[in-house]
Parts: structure tokens; C-alpha cells; sequence
């Protein structure tokens, strides 16, 4: 097959394929795998029958259905949808958006695709980059240039807290931008690592990004107001040089793929019109589902008292967990601050964490290699790139507890 | 904004992007637009009575709606829909896939995005291009280049039928597949014309691509088995040479946006890789709506019994309008084969046919302007590009009939 060199770069068995694989195996059964590896959000019952009860309302409706699946939206999304978001998130921040403010992707993935290879890559002026203030960072960001090299990222601070916690922090020292780079790139929470940055190292990359007149692109995909898994204090914050993205799949929508981009009109128009060319209109379905909850803002108080105290409580058992099966072993957890993965830390681990990958996906555990989530290090040797896995804690308890069982088993054995 | 390459081509506002502003605005109800403009399939009241019962079989299974909504797919597609669709065309045509074969992307538009971009643009030996054996073609393929230039079409020969129709075929003659030529591109039914390529002009087109080693990609989004609206006799034929994109869209499911690529596995594989990396997963409520259907095979017997005599009738009822309203003017219909759409030219038209678009518009109907249908002959002079408007008869009987009346006015006033 005389494939091109877009096909060439792309059709590699990339990190995130992998991923999609395992997981995907692992939900249909083929396995009898312990799921630790993906982020498929958890079904919350009392979520979802907010979503059943407003399927059965638009069925109920007459023609309702047919207009929600019979009719294409506007390459920008469904205008009724857009209104009602930029109406509660100025409501719950005070900003000043209007519909022209908000476009929907076809999940935050093609979100972050679009615009990454929007503001980098080849330019009028030469290749420019995304920065990354720091990795660990997004498994899905790696691949996902048109040009070679898109990224650059640096080393984060390592902050060490009391009981076999850290927390990550961005090396303001060693931050470089200069014309070659192309917009600054921040998951808050950060998936893997459950790292939420603090208001002050926001306003400084506010302030940098500002300053050089570049896009500070932030993933919001786990964070406010919906569907909130923070478990610390935090702002959220949107100005004119930021892009916001959001998502209705940690609510428990992932397989709707409806990705959201906040940002300035301009941008918004230009990311439309590039997502028209590539796949027409983005799909229907999961506005239509979210819209009641958006335009009445339940969908805050959803996010408040449903689905953060259900993860909450979910990753301080899983914790209490990882430190009762881990004693005795020098291993770190990354401060969970939010989104729904644990991040293990095992300081001179004696095998790469590929290979802990694979001893534990043959004792039908499966969990994420670290080292997949260190896009624009790729040629940093730093160890610490290798010592590090993401479990996910969103499982059914006994899941988790099975899989931590034989994770803490594994490490011991090394 | 400092937009790169990839930006500044895509952001641009193209013709697919117009179509779709002008749709989304006059189905919003912005204006009061007779649309003849868009591709939006109509909602058949039995077909959508399916749909919206089997919706209601999900929600009333417990677990099920959730599991529909909330489980992401795997970066291929759905496994139980991938291999209900393949044993169904085995069944059909006596061919042997297996659901290796078929993918899942996020509607036709991105299916094509990707497949073009796979076999032309910047390749290890140079540039190749996707050959189009005849303009007019559809709208949405002319701008999804990565690279420059990626489109080579030809004219097509004309046969003048009786009663001011006319067919386009293929000019063999004219044909020029070379070590340039990465893939062949056709869409039977063609969108915009109606036209149904004959089976002998698709089994000369297989041998070409064939002798060549290059795929040869059939757009069946109109096609059979579903939704089967082909008003001749034809053929459906694959092969391991051959990549054959299907869709949901046209069964009443646009905005659920599920495309469907069968090929061979090796194809398939490359494709659900890129389209993991790009968009980690498809979206499943398409397929889950469609999957009973497709399992049983009843799709096909209602694509049969229902969908196809449905535009088959509305194409006949809209022609004899154009045939009563133009009667006196220099006009030829394209033969309607299939599609939703009816293709009008205007020999000698005194201007071009954006124009005409433009006071169509103004007087309040929607069409689309034949010149965005000839990708790949951007600098043929050919003065047919600009004689021609395409027409969508799937609206409401009294909007085409009104619509029509405008057109004749305007047509006759030149």
C-alpha cells in the first residue's frame, strides 16, 4: 500500500491507540481484564437518569427525535446549545460570551488536533511550536501534529509532601517562549497526573502568553463548571487571548463525542470553518441531552453534588488502597487534586514502565505506561520518564482493589 | 491571529462551508428560505418511527442507554455493528468480509478527509493526486487537501436525451492515470448530478485502478444496500482494490454523523489508526440506532419499500414542475439516477450561475451554484461550470414547488 506521509506519520500504532485498544478489548470482554488503563468516565446512576429521563422527553415530543437526529447543525453546532452555554458561564463567572464565543468538535480529542496544528507547525514565518509549561501531560497531544515536532515541553518541579505524596509544579526558571512558539498548552486537572494548576501559575502563563501575543490553550475537560472533578480550590479563567475547551464525556457522555471550544470570535470562526471542511457538522446527540441541564444550570449543581463527591470518594479510597497494598516500598502518588486517574511515582523502579506495562497486562491488569505522557521530552533522558504509571480509579471498586492488589504485588517483586 | 499554513488553507470560507451557513440558517428559521440548497435527507415519518422505537428499546433495557452513551467505542467503531454490517453484505452480494473490513468514522465528509489525504498529497516519491474521472463531483471533496492541488478531474462526455435531459458519462478517452495518480474517486449516485455511473463504466474503472495498484474509492453514501436511492438498475460491486464508503445520513440520521468505510484490512487498520489519533473514537448512537436493522436486514427492505420509493416520487413530481415552469427556456435536467439532488443546466446562461445563486437568494430560495461541483478542473475554462445549479427535492412538496416557480422566473427574466 503506497500510503502519503500524513498517513505515514498518522497510521503508526500511536500511544493513544494503543490505549483505545486495550481499553476497548477490555469493555467488549474479550479478556477478563482488570481495567485500570482508560478514561472511560463512570456510569453515575443518578447522571445518567437525567439523561434517560431527557431521551424519553424527546421522544416523547412530537418530531423532536427526528429534528435531534434527522438534521444537520451548523458547522459551528447547534445554536440553541451555544447560546445556553455562553449564557451559564456568564452567569457563573461573570464573563461577557456570546454564542460567536463557542464552537462544539466532535469530542475534545479533534478539538485539540485542530487547533495545535492550527497555531503550530509549518507557518508564513517558519515552524512554530506548542509549549507544554510541563509534562507529564495528555497521552492524546503526542501524535497529534501535521509537522514534525510540534511540541516542546520542560521538566516540572518536583514538590515532595508528607505520606508518599508529591505534586508537580511548572518551572518558571526554565520556561522559554520566543517567536517559534506557537500557543502555550495546559490539561487542568492535568490527566494523568490529577494535578490541578494553582491560580498563580495560571495568571503567570496568562500574563506570558499575553505578553507574547500567543493563545493559552486550556483543557478543561475535567474541570468547572462541569463536570467539576476538582477536589481543590481553583478559578477558572477566560480572557480573550485564552481557549477554553470543555467536554460533555466526563459527565458520562463520551460516546456522544461532543468536544467545546470557548475563545474569541475570530478564533471560533476559523476553527468552524475548518472543522466544516474536515466533518461537515458536529453531531447532535449530546447537546441535545445536555441542553435542559445547560439552559437551567442544574447541570453546575449536577456537577457539585453528583459527580465530584462520586470521584472524590472514589480516588480517596482508591488512595487508602495503593498506601495499604505499597508499604514498605519507596513509591509516590501524585496530590489528587482532580480528573480521574491516579499517577504512581516509584523513584529507581529497576524496569521501564512499558515493561511494568506489559508483566501487569499479563497478570490481566492494565494500566498506562508513563512514559507515553511526556510529549515534547521525547529526547529528554530524565528517568523519572520511565518510573511512573496511570491507573484509572473510576472502575467498580472490586476492580480496583484487585488491580491495585497486583500492582502493589508486581513492584514488590522488583 | 497568526495561523499557520494548515489554518489559513482550511479557515478560509469555502464553498461547503457556505452550504452549510445557508442550510443552518434557513432551518433555524432565520429567514423564511425556500431551501433547495442543502443535503439534509427528509424525515420519512415510518422509517423515523423505527428509529425513534428502537431508541425507545434502549432506554426501556436497563443499563443499556447508559452503556449506548457512556462507553466509548473502540477507534474502529462499534464490534457488534462492524460485524452485523459485513455479515449483511456478504448476505446481499455474496461477499466474504469480516468486520476487519469495515470502519467506522465520523460521517462521509471525515471518512474522505482522511482517505484522500492517505493516498494523495506529499508522498515518499512525490506528489499525487486523486483522480476524479469526472467533474461535476460533490462539493465537500475540493477543499480537503492538506496539500495543494490534490484533485485531477476531466470533463465528462455529454449525451443529450429526449424532453431536455441529458447524461453524463465518462470520457475514456480522455482518461489519464499515471505514477501521479494515488487513488480514483467516484460517488455513485454522483452528488450533484443524480447520475449512477453505469456498471460498465465502474468495471472499466476498476480495471484501471486495478492494472495501476491503486484503490479505487466509491462514495455509496446514496447507494444500496441502504438507503438505496438509485432509480436504475445497478450494480454494487467490491473487491480488495476497491474502498466503499457508506452512511447513516441518508436513512434520516445526519446528525448522529456515522460513515462507514469497507475495504481491505490493512486499509482499515491505517484508517481507524489515524482516525483514533485525530478523533479517539467514533460516535455510537448511530450505530445503535441502525444496529437491529442492519442485523436483521430489514434496512434493506426498508430502504426498498420506503425510502427509495419516497424520493423516487418526489423526484418525479419536482421534474414535472421544472419541466411545466421552464417550458420556453433553453434548459436540460440530468437524468435523475439517484440522490436527493436534481442537476439543472442552462446552456448559455448569461451569467454565471453564483449569480444566479445570489438573486435566488435575494428573492428568498436557496440553491447551490453549479461551479463548486468541479473540483479538480479549477482552471478549465470550460463555460458549462457556470451554466448549471443543483437543486435538493427532499424538502416539503409546497417549498420545491414554490422554489421551482422563482427559479423559472429568474431563468426567464435573463
Amino acid at each position: 500500500m503506497n500510503l502519503s506521509t500524513f498517513a505515514q506519520r498518522f497510521a503508526r500504532h500511536s500511544g493513544i491507540t494503543q490505549l483505545m485498544d486495550d481499553m476497548a478489548g477490555a469493555m467488549a470482554g474479550e479478556q477478563d481484564m482488570l481495567m485500570l488503563g482508560g478514561g472511560n468516565p463512570a456510569h453515575i446512576a443518578e447522571v445518567q437518569a437525567l439523561f434517560r429521563q431527557r431521551m424519553q422527553d424527546i421522544l416523547d415530543q412530537p418530531g423532536e427525535f427526528a429534528r435531534v437526529v434527522g438534521d444537520y447543525d451548523p458547522p459551528q453546532g447547534n445554536a440553541r446549545f451555544l447560546t445556553a452555554l455562553a449564557d451559564l458561564l456568564n452567569r457563573e463567572y461573570g464573563w461577557e460570551l456570546t454564542a460567536q464565543n463557542v464552537a462544539l468538535t466532535t469530542g475534545s480529542q479533534s478539538a485539540f488536533f485542530l487547533l495545535f496544528n492550527m497555531f503550530a507547525g509549518d507557518c508564513a514565518d517558519g515552524h512554530r511550536k506548542i509549549l507544554l509549561p510541563m509534562a507529564p501531560e495528555y497521552i492524546g497531544y503526542g501524535d497529534a501534529g501535521l509537522a514534525d515536532d510540534i511540541f516542546i515541553a520542560q521538566r516540572p518541579a518536583i514538590e515532595k509532601l508528607p505520606e508518599h505524596t508529591f505534586k508537580y509544579h511548572v518551572d518558571f526558571d526554565r520556561l522559554q517562549v520566543d517567536e517559534t512558539t506557537g500557543a502555550i498548552c495546559v490539561s487542568r486537572p492535568t490527566n494523568p497526573t490529577g494535578n490541578v494548576l494553582t491560580d498563580a501559575e495560571v495568571a503567570r502563563l496568562v500574563d506570558i502568553s499575553s505578553a507574547r501575543g500567543i493563545p493559552l490553550l486550556i483543557d478543561n475537560a475535567y474541570g468547572m463548571p462541569f463536570p467539576n472533578i476538582i477536589f481543590t480550590e481553583a478559578e477558572l479563567v477566560w480572557n480573550e487571548n485564552i481557549i477554553l475547551s470543555m467536554s460533555l464525556s466526563k459527565l458520562g457522555l463520551p460516546a456522544t463525542r461532543t468536544g467545546i471550544v470557548v475563545a474569541r470570535a475570530d478564533i471560533i470562526t476559523a476553527l468552524s470553518n475548518i472543522n466544516g471542511i474536515l466533518t461537515l457538522a458536529p453531531e447532535s446527540v449530546g447537546p441535545a441531552l445536555a441542553y435542559d441541564l445547560v439552559r437551567s444550570g442544574r447541570i453546575t449543581e449536577v456537577s457539585r453534588s453528583l459527580i465530584r463527591p462520586y470521584y472524590q470518594h472514589k480516588a480517596q479510597r482508591a488512595i487508602a488502597l495503593l498506601h495499604a497494598e505499597l508499604a514498605g516500598t519507596d513509591y509516590f502518588i501524585h496530590k489528587a487534586e482532580g480528573a480521574i486517574f491516579l499517577w504512581l511515582w516509584f523513584p529507581g523502579l529497576p524496569i521501564s514502565s512499558l515493561e511494568l506495562y506489559r508483566r501487569l497486562k499479563q497478570r490481566g491488569v492494565l494500566v498506562i505506561p508513563g512514559e507515553y505522557f511526556f510529549p515534547g521530552l521525547d529526547h529528554d533522558p530524565w528517568p523519572h520518564k520511565q518510573e511512573c504509571i496511570r491507573i484509572t480509579y473510576s472502575m467498580a471498586d472490586e476492580v480496583v482493589r484487585d488491580g491495585v492488589k497486583i500492582i502493589a504485588e508486581e513492584v514488590k517483586a522488583l
